[in-house]
């Protein structure tokens, strides 16, 4: 009668046709594909084709979604005022990102008649999310954003409005991978926002403002930044003592967990052989280290990795720690050239594709989402008027 | 194994102490305190105290709560910003407010900490709800937003900041009865975006936005619009006919049944004896009524009410249809001198009061919210190049 499913885990509320977590087989699938056949081939616009139609694009598709896209990034007058205000203020971009995106307003007048789908809002949020966190990055530093270059794909045009400079072909392709890998990843809690605010029939750009102050929080958008800092910690202490990455990587794991620490980028609720996005972005990183040049910070992550592996599995046995997709996301989004404060932006870039596949399957579902609570509150006081309290 | 809980209707996640509806006794306790003993009785600022507490302020507190309140209620500088834009672009009441709140940012530097609660945010938020809603009202007919006035209370100033004028203090009373009725029901839609928002430990800024994004939606945030439409209508046919107004409700009630039409402002999904707030909102508006000199249009109201429960009872009998929350809403939003297009934003201006309270106790239980899905897309895709698709 009164049992309570706390935090809901477990509790089934709907079907979904976007992606399938196993963690007892360590595997992903995104719209029908595992992970490794997808991430690494698919460009991001495949990707949001594939999430929101259940099929990949043919080439005139795929171009006409890559013409959409481009055509819909400039940033939306309002945000401009409102970024400015927040740079001042020096809100943390997550805010800004979310301040900036609500500003887009509806893209038609109405909200959703019942069961219908306007894709052109879904498209018209994923073009504007790297215009608005990549201007708020540089009005933060003191630089004026940078116009976005309609003859760049999704990923690459991300990083020229970062910079100004057109990417290496190999840092857009790690950054695909990286958007293709975390586009979507079943029920977490800024996709649930977002059916939740979709299940009353109101818009989806408030879908998504919700998803992005959901993502926001510590416990969902994750922390990347803390396993790159300590790969560069063991990396500057083996170059002050004269030993080996891998033996101060030893020394390292061993006093952290000995003084009750844990190690970032290791665990995962859910994966317990492995965590698939992990494999994915390591290739992704090897394969764009090796032709950027700064291929010896990923043999030492690589080094890192084994030595924390070892050790963990000798002071922590049976607990089946494996590396989880936030070690090799510091890496990739590092070698890439972001700072770790852009890291959970960036996540939230690639994650709208899953939470604008997810409005549009809610709209279809069309079920109000309303749980219930226990009451355990008083009942019955009475009403005694302020002087005789 | 994949039961399916659709809505999560009827799951409970978790535990509340902020309001119980119990829809077989037709009763609603807020903070312990039945509605009728609450609602008529206290100021709004009492009810906010009370959910944030737990408990009524004395005359002390309570008065240092108007005081916090009325020094936060100036609009945020980017506000302004966005809702001229926004009313340029004639964008819904919803909207802006969504977006006009969303610009307060962080009220603090940080995401809270685990179990930790700001309630100045709270203050804050429910402060400038009704700036926000009343600035942009303003815009959207071409005139410039008011002031606050640092003497009125929180209801009377809402009304002072719509036109200019001290409100009539009936007025203000009866604004501030049908806040106390709304401000909280239990785990809607909106209040469980909250929630969901906050359980991943981001602000309470970012759960707000989501929940006004999330009442947004028609099948929540309601349309207590029409109720009265159906009132004005049935009088428009008196005038004409000659006929009274009991005899032209009979008709348009048997009209619209017999059409497969649905009688607005009877029955609720919960609610199967009586709505509580119903009650408490018809004595609102009769006392307002009596005073304010439209009494005429109250007791045709009450007409039209009698006629139509009679009809639903005869046309449907046994489905207990009886007067909900939007019937007497309609009514008594008119008679305070609101147009249709702000009751939604002013539900919103009361219901923040619930929302905030459920944040301060979602932080407090520190769970992720996060359910599951049942997945029924395709697996094992081969990935196939564009070219050859």
């Amino acid at each position: 009668m009164t049992e309570i499913a706390r935090g809901l885990e477990g509790v089934k509320f709907a079907q979904t046709r976007l992606s399938k977590v196993d963690g007892q087989a360590g595997q992903l699938t995104i719209g029908g594909y595992p992970l490794e056949a997808l991430a690494p081939n698919a460009c991001f616009e495949e990707v949001l084709f594939l999430l929101w139609n259940d099929r990949l694009p043919g080439s005139a598709e795929l171009n006409a979604l890559k013409h959409d896209l481009a055509a819909r990034r400039a940033l939306p007058m309002a945000a401009g005022a409102v970024l400015r205000e927040a740079a001042a203020r020096k809100l943390p971009i997550m805010d800004a990102l979310r301040m900036g995106i609500d500003t887009i307003g509806l893209c038609s007048d109405e909200p959703h008649p019942a069961g219908q789908v306007d894709v052109g809002c879904a498209v018209a949020l994923v073009a504007h999310m790297p215009t608005v966190a990549a201007a708020y990055w540089r009005l933060l530093h003191g630089l004026e954003p940078i116009d976005a270059r309609p003859d760049l794909d999704h990923a690459a045009n991300y990083l020229y409005m970062l910079d100004g400079r057109e990417p290496h072909p190999e840092a857009a392709r790690a950054l695909e991978t990286y958007f293709n890998t975390v586009v979507d990843h079943g029920m977490n809690a800024s996709t649930f926002t977002a059916r939740v605010i979709t299940s009353t029939r109101s818009d989806i750009v408030s879908a998504i403002v919700g998803a992005i102050g959901a993502l926001k929080g510590p416990l969902h958008g994750g922390a990347p930044g803390p396993a790159l800092d300590m790969v560069f910690e063991i990396r500057a202490r083996a170059a002050r003592s004269g030993d080996s990455v891998a033996q101060e990587a030893d020394r390292w794991v061993r006093e952290t967990i000995e003084s009750g620490g844990r190690i970032m980028g290791f665990g995962h609720r859910v994966y317990k052989v492995r965590d698939p996005r992990a494999d994915v972005l390591g290739l992704a990183a090897q394969r764009m280290f090796s032709v950027t040049g700064e291929s010896r910070l990923y043999e030492d992550a690589r080094v890192v990795e084994e030595v924390a592996l070892r050790v963990l599995e000798e002071l922590k046995p049976g607990r089946n720690l494996k590396t989880n997709v936030e070690f090799y996301t510091a890496l990739v989004l590092h070698g890439i050239g972001l700072e770790v404060a852009m890291f959970t932006p960036t996540f939230a870039v690639g994650r709208v594709g899953g939470w604008t596949a997810h409005v549009l399957e809610q709209v279809r579902d069309d079920r109000l989402i309303r749980p219930d609570a226990e009451y355990v509150g008083a009942t019955g006081r009475a009403w005694v008027p302020a002087d005789r309290r």
